[in-house]
């Protein structure tokens, strides 16, 4: 279990560790979208990714990890879905039971993944509090190895393998947009960054939960409020984990508004017919407004979301 | 301009024609899906074509094929939207004219498509008798060459590309799953697998718009009636041209029910994160519920399609 910041070597044994399980995922490119932006433009697939996000890398990673120490007892954590689902995924890769605290108004697309899984689920009331109360008795009563969704370096250093596959492939891109809930992947995308790139790192956040951008701006951690936003993934506040490596390798954090990010999303279902969760939207649609000097990478951070065009 | 059903050289003259200008699109495989149907399963992706449809693949054949004769006067047809952005699309990659003739209700998406790829519209009443009347008022006044949307040998030996590419792919193919509107997508993959394939092959229509399968059982043409559907695509009756290759070399016409198509809709975007027109569900829907001898085939028609969850 990592202690400290993920380093160089690091990120490259998780890559390795968990390679054999992951996806290495396709990039997009889009004529209608590079010249909107006046850019070339990539986009690292990661709704393709096992489970439908990136998540699955940084719990595979974690799930490795800690093997020995949940034989037996399994793995737990809290989610509003995708970190569950990949938690439940990854414990089943080596036979564990995962316990998953839920949110009781997760998308139902998210619950079902995580039952998918074999994951044993607890609803919650849809709080941080509640999330992490629940984590705990659950954790008390089962022994079971808690793995945190992004403030874990385990984890971090997992999702930082998706920045460093777009980067190898790459390795040109002037500016990488990363979406930030709790800010896992933009911690792991920027030391990635740090270490095999040298891109401008920005993080992308819903500006009706700016939590991460206020925190950013002022160099003290500020909670998220629990506002509405269609990026269901981005809800959440920053760690003290990732704010640390975010406030030091992240050069900027752009705010997206709701219809941008419905207008990022139609682009993507519509130009590249790729079905990605409004979360990742808020990549495209800070791509689309943030003026960058040079190619740009785009991480479309999963694709799990529910679709009834039939009512 | 062909006067015939297409031969082997013909299929394979189109092919190299076409392809400096289309894409050879991706073929997708589901281990859940595979499960479900008990066989494994390959999806050709044509919805990730150029224009969002195989119908690219036709109008680029047909437009190159009469080339010297449009010269200056452009093309014409009348379309429920794909044929039409494809050929927009086609007579804007060699600098010709598109008049684009749609029936009032078409999804916004595919005016739009047609639109951007330079098409001139002209509205007109949704039935098949409006559409052919106003083709031919504003053929009288152009000169422009009319296209016909399936009922067209050069159309039929472009469609056939599309399976000719699945098969040189994967060879082994069992049964072919192939959705009916006009009849030119199933005609063209009909001829392709007679002369490069051994699959049976199955036509897939739904049954609320179920001309084909009556035609199909009864050897006399019967045309569509004007029920509703969401497979927009698959509307269309038969042409006498296709509806000839169709009696001779498919195997048998499975009714999908439009529950059925809504589910493999579900499954296309949820599992494979691809967005695909309703039409093309009703190839995964006859599939899912077919029973066949060993590995299946099936075309993912197009990816056009109007969807806002924010209403």
């Amino acid at each position: 279990m990592l202690e400290h910041i993920p380093t160089k070597e690091d990120i490259l044994a998780a890559h390795k560790r968990i390679s054999p399980y992951i996806h290495l995922t396709p990039v997009f490119t889009s004529h209608w979208f590079d010249k909107r932006v006046g850019k070339p433009c990539v986009f690292k697939g990661e709704h393709l990714q096992k489970t439908g996000a990136f998540k699955a890398r940084g719990a595979m990673n974690a799930v490795l990890v800690n093997a020995e120490i949940a034989r037996g007892q399994g793995f737990i954590t809290h989610s509003s879905g995708n970190h569950g689902a990949a938690l439940a995924w990854a414990a089943a890769q080596i036979g564990e039971s995962a316990y998953i605290i839920m949110p009781e108004n997760a998308p139902k697309t998210k619950v079902a993944a995580v039952r998918q899984y074999g994951g044993i689920i607890t609803f919650c009331k849809p709080t941080l509090e509640a999330r992490e109360a629940t984590a705990t008795k659950v954790q008390s009563q089962t022994g079971a190895v808690l793995i945190h969704p992004y403030n874990n370096y385990d984890i971090i250093a997992g999702q930082a393998t998706a920045t460093l596959e777009l980067l190898e492939k790459h390795p040109g891109l002037h500016t990488l947009y990363v979406p930030i809930g709790g800010g896992g992947l933009l911690s792991g995308a920027a030391l990635a960054n740090h270490f095999f790139g040298n891109a401008k790192v920005v993080g992308c956040e819903p500006d009706a939960s700016g939590d991460a951008y206020q925190s950013f701006q002022s160099g003290n951690w500020i909670p998220a409020e629990n506002h509405h936003t269609i990026a269901d993934g981005l809800k959440t506040s920053l760690g003290d984990k990732t704010f640390k490596i975010i406030a030091k390798h992240v050069d900027e954090i752009v705010l997206v508004s709701e219809e941008e990010m419905k207008e990022a999303w139609k682009f993507a279902v519509a130009r590249l017919k790729q079905l990605v969760e409004p979360s990742a939207a808020a990549g495209l649609a800070a791509a689309l407004k943030h003026q960058g000097g040079g190619p740009k990478g785009i991480v479309l951070c999963g694709g799990n979301m529910d679709l009834n065009p039939w009512g």
